[in-house]
């Protein structure tokens, strides 16, 4: 089970390993936990577009954007590991979905990530999540994710 | 000390062990660490009112809504590991409140659920929390829980 | 390296452990890991100012309110493990910003926090870290912080 032949199958490759937007580091190992700091959709170094859920970003775009931070966050881990083989379990997930009042499907946001973790490492894809609403993400981001890894 | 008597006591059951609303799993172990998915109030896998606090729902409601998801984190928990005797320590609470941008009372509402767990595991529920406030949560539900356990 | 002769470089000090404001502990200690509970920017037992960034409240101010989370977290760490040079990473901090729902500078009030946590752990004190957005706060704080770190 190779995680990047996977992702290659389904047409996706990794990004270049993203910057923090400010002062922390993409991610921390302690003993076999690897925790990544909160990814935005970020492509190539711009956010491809503002808002939030219930106004003017669809649940459609807001799955892809989920997916982007799943790469982003992918990218960051594998810079802290080397393989992404190394993973043994996707551990807890963190969406953040930004969303007007009323919106209600945050699970189906955030699904857009969690179905892809689940595609490119299988049965150690199946993760813990919370998914919540927010009012603002920063920069103006409709999702911001976090993650913990367990890995070799 | 047994957890399930001591809810007993309280004239509270374990609910069946809820199903995710997603892609993801309810609970995730990783050596002696169980991470509990975030849960909403369900009852019977319905909510029982949607809404905000400092709106439509009052704090009394909001605090019986969160020692539902306590239930509903415990009976996944108990999935998980077999036995609620075998839960060492409650580490970590995480409560998000969906409420009116002027509501402050987040901490009252979540310790409905925090007291719950005192009340059943004694000094193994005092636990570390972040309870704030959202505009909007999941499936339009007033609180949502997620949980760490220490466990043997 | 002793962390709290930076501090005080920095002509800061450690206030009093403080107390939670409601049903839970400050912290949490599971193996190597200690969980601090989201930290409010009291001082003295009281919040400077209520409110919103992006409204009554400037960045300026934020930040300060995320430095004083910082040290709020720094005095209840201590006061479990004893001495803060037993801290050996700080390994993830999550930072809630009340704001408006315009308001898209939440990684830069969070800089507030986590630039002080560098400058007192040097890359001891290098994290993870998700910063949100969020229309309430308890009793109307404008930051909350929680903290997660490795200890020896």
């Amino acid at each position: 089970m190779n995680p990047e032949e996977n992702l290659a199958k389904l047409g996706l490759a990794l990004p270049a390993p993203g910057k923090p937007v400010a002062a922390y580091v993409p991610t921390v190992r302690t003993g076999s936990l690897v925790y990544v700091a909160g990814q935005l959709p970020f492509v190539e170094g711009k956010l491809p577009k503002t808002g939030r859920l219930g106004e003017n970003v669809s649940i459609e775009e807001g799955q892809m954007f989920a997916r982007q931070c799943v790469l982003n966050g992918l990218a960051v881990l594998k810079a802290e590991i080397g393989d992404l083989r190394k993973v043994k379990r996707v551990v807890r997930v963190g969406a953040f979905v930004a969303c007007a009042d009323t919106f209600a499907d945050q699970p189906k946001v955030a699904n857009g990530g969690s179905e892809l973790l689940q595609q490119v490492f299988g049965e150690k894809g199946r993760h813990a999540r919370a998914a919540v609403g927010t009012n603002a993400l920063p920069l103006g981001a409709p999702v911001e994710i976090e993650f913990l890894f367990e890995v070799e």
